[in-house]
């Protein structure tokens, strides 16, 4: 399956499909230098698909410590120098292979070196489904996730479900988390078609029909950030779960869906209290945790950090902490909440999952 | 005077007058928080200058070490944790007081700072009406200038002419390299106005008629990235003396637009060899000495090292080390120097600075 963004210029394709980086030739014959950064983990378990590409379509290939560990300054600077080493000009190319950190880094380091050369992006986990649409690069700071970044479109981006394969439970959980809302945006039709294809986690582990969603998930992100690149109005409803998820993930290191799962939930109290939506809490409560996501994570911690928190998002503005809402399942707005409510639905959400959890896990 | 960028979009003004940072409250009022950050320099001279701004539009000043020494990932890193810790949003306005180093580095800030947040340029060096104009921000890594960046429009440029009063020698005479420069661009008549009226050092010192010639060099530099924001085409030519200038600069640490000048008289000489050009090097070499630029400062260098610093610049190719050429005063074209021309060209510059340094400072 091949999209293409559709902006007023600049446009880059979107390859979904088995094999997709045997194509990067395609994509990479132009420039003068191609960098391949991969994620250790998919270079030590890829390792003759990675060299393959490497010795037909690449100048060289870096193997990057696996993970959100390596969005920091110190690795940006550590790997910017050694580029410079290696004389790039604009017809340089960087190429990142791995899952959402290596695609934020390696777009970090294209955006800003000789003021942006082009990258490539060859997603090889179900959550970079998610990040590698849409230009979104960045590193970490002391004071949360993703502070330090820019928007940088890529030239191309290939995601080649092979290395969906070898993904661990928690990569395809915390992968699913991103579907999931994906779905949450598009309308009550694709979160029941969701939840009856992974009606457990032993179905979702299973990935059949992944493509079919992934490529639904793509569709929705690229039609919310072409009309609204740089987050300005609705790209916002993409951070829906994220604003309480990153500050459970930052305090946690629970994987980025899993915390994004705990963020719907806490979205969708803060939505019934505040805008007297109808959401079926217990419902939501019930089939996360079915599927394993770690519900019960909330009762270690308290609010006042959280809040803190949450304070650092990058969607606040001078009237306080905001927040993505779901008015119904594919009508999300964007709301400043008070404290208040936010500390009432905290207090919410620990009870229910407390009840749920223990409940569910003795039956 | 008022200038406007005519970009497609997101354009922003450029003010060209004295006391114009009195005006920076009408740009300013919509946002958050306004941080200014100030050369420690321009602090110290103009201390009630800028405490009455801080008073009245800010919320926090920061006073900056200064020129090139702050364009470091140190120092960003240090800054953009200390920016982070006062929960800046997008709705965040940085204000860059200073040379161009402080707006380089103040705006690769703003460039990154939560994926973006606005920047106002205001330029207090002549120098700075070139780096103030058309968005290139960035750093300086160990391997050249400027090499770490991002191109980042401000949101206007208030260019208070207050400012240049207090200009030690050495900064004038830099600024004057860009404004040379810019003339050369521009065409014969542009560069015989500004060499009459600034005939020699002391005339220029006076800084008569200044305003005019800084609004043309906007307004020739303004031409240009507006048809070519990201240098592929036709911006490459505001490199005129650079590639050779940055690796003199960068060697030596004499001041920008001295190496910049130097870098001019290198590229007439190379245009001669390669182009058939006609420049009356001569002519050149004189004016540059008797307004007091350290030309002499060639001798004291090999090709070799500076050879090695072309190759790093950011407009080659696979094809070599790329240069600005002026086949004619106001007519430059990009060509690709082959190795031999340029030291040759080396050589020619080394003797006819030797004769002419030693010739007129005997006279």
């Amino acid at each position: 399956m091949e999209l293409t963004t559709t902006y007023e210029s600049n446009n880059y394709p979107v390859i979904v499909k088995h094999q997709a980086i045997d194509d990067l030739a395609d994509y990479t014959a132009h420039y003068q230098h191609v960098f391949l950064f991969v994620d250790e983990q998919v270079e030590s378990y890829w390792s003759s698909k990675i060299q393959a590409v490497n010795d037909k379509q690449s100048n060289k290939i870096f193997v990057l410590p696996s993970g959100e560990q390596v969005k920091t300054l110190n690795y940006y600077e550590q790997y910017i120098e050694v580029l410079l080493a290696l004389q790039p000009t604009r017809q340089t190319c960087l190429v990142a292979i791995g899952g959402g950190a290596v695609g934020d880094f390696v777009g970090f380091l294209a955006a800003t070196l000789l003021r942006g050369v082009d990258f490539i992006q060859v997603p090889t986990t179900i959550l970079a489904h998610d990040s590698s649409i849409g230009g979104k690069v960045g590193i970490n700071a002391s004071f949360g996730k993703n502070l330090i970044g820019a928007f940088h479109r890529p030239a191309a981006v290939l995601y080649d479900l092979d290395f969906l394969t070898s993904l661990p439970t928690n990569e395809i959980l915390s992968g699913y988390g991103e579907v999931y809302k994906h779905a949450l945006l598009q309308g009550e039709a694709s979160v029941q078609s969701l939840e009856s294809t992974y009606h457990n986690q032993a179905a979702l582990l299973e990935l059949s029909h992944i493509e079919q969603y992934l490529i639904e998930g793509i569709r929705t992100k690229l039609e919310i950030v072409i009309n609204d690149e740089t987050e300005r109005g609705q790209r916002q409803w993409l951070n829906l779960g994220h604003t309480f998820g990153h500050a459970v993930e930052y305090q946690t290191k629970i994987p980025h869906g899993h915390a994004v799962m705990i963020g719907i939930l806490y979205q969708m109290i803060v939505a019934n209290e505040l805008l007297n939506a109808e959401h079926d809490i217990q419902h939501y409560v019930t089939y996360f945790n079915s599927m394993g996501y770690p519900l019960h994570i909330i009762e270690q911690l308290s609010f006042k950090p959280l809040c803190q928190l949450m304070q650092q998002d990058k969607k606040n503005n001078q009237s306080g902490i905001r927040m993505v809402l779901l008015q119904k399942v594919g009508q999300p707005i964007v709301q400043t909440i008070p404290v208040d409510i936010l500390e009432e639905a905290f207090r919410t959400l620990t009870l229910i999952v407390k009840e749920t959890v223990y409940h569910d896990n003795n039956d």
